[in-house]
């Protein structure tokens, strides 16, 4: 049961979104301008920035969440999510892709621990400004949203068959905070 | 130096919401809306949780430019900014603020660290679910806000005398974007 009194017919960040819809506003724009553009990184890319964050911060409702939302975005393909949640640096992905989630990883831990060593390699492998930027951005997100569901013990279903229905959807029509709202199962 | 070329002119996150306005935008409004209010919680102890949790993360950008805006709130009383970053459980706070402390820093950690006796504690000592709710995520966004700075290496003033005059322009005129992207010190 979540910490507060939240509609219990929705599950995760949502019942949270409903309960308090002035914050759900600038917090699903954030989601939907990090996450819903192929502008340098692709969809896929910052979704699987996300799913890697929310995995490290354990929090179980994001990290299935979003790594539905990035297998919608990878045609499918649930073991490359898998495989970066287990073991990011042997996963098939662009060298440029793991120079970012390592970046990633350091920010979950801490700002400081990103280093002029990892910003360097990742501009190597083709990061630019912006690529980072985002990156550190998601990351930094992940770790609001995360804390933020798991902080106030948001409703987490654990049948991972509702999570592909809800992910198809926010893959489509995307993150505004109307989608949160609307009461429908996860 | 700063991971990625923002205005050298700009300090702290400033120089980050310059480079992306359009994430600044949703990210200064969230800070309007959970930092620049009297419901429940004042102005005064939003402002000492965040300076808290930017303290935990270490991010002195944050837990100073946070620091003087509290100050302002609390009609200069910087001793007990102080008190509260050094041992909030000994400041002269009500014992509301001081559990919503607790919950804050537990946050810090992790969503997961905030047990149901933290959530009784607060409530025991008049926090309602609303004051609950802006507590974690006031800690939580300040998850977001100081990765951000920390994790892009953002140009930190070190001379604590900038602070104060920054600090009285949001306390008056508030988060607004626009602020941020004024080209004037910190």
């Amino acid at each position: 049961m979540a910490h507060i009194e939240v509609d219990p017919n929705l599950p995760g960040i949502r019942s949270l979104m409903a309960f308090r819809p002035e914050t759900a506003e600038p917090m699903s724009a954030l989601a939907e301008i990090l996450l819903r553009s192929d502008d340098g990184l692709s969809r896929g890319d910052r979704e699987l920035i996300a799913t890697y964050v929310s995995y490290l911060n354990d929090c179980f409702y994001c990290h299935h969440s979003h790594g539905e939302i990035a297998v919608c975005y990878l045609n499918g393909n649930r073991s490359l999510v898998d495989d970066v949640r287990n073991d990011y640096t042997t996963a098939d992905i662009s060298d440029k892709l793991k120079a970012l989630l390592n970046i990633a990883g350091k920010v979950q831990k801490s700002g400081k621990a990103v280093t002029e060593h990892d910003v360097a390699k990742a501009r190597e492998s083709g990061a630019t400004d912006r690529d980072i930027h985002d990156t550190v951005l998601i990351a930094a997100a992940f770790c609001m949203f995360n804390r933020y569901v798991d902080g106030l013990a948001a409703k987490t279903p654990t049948d991972l068959s509702s999570y592909p229905l809800r992910a198809k959807q926010v893959a489509e029509n995307g993150y505004g905070s109307h989608i949160y709202l609307q009461k429908q199962p996860a």
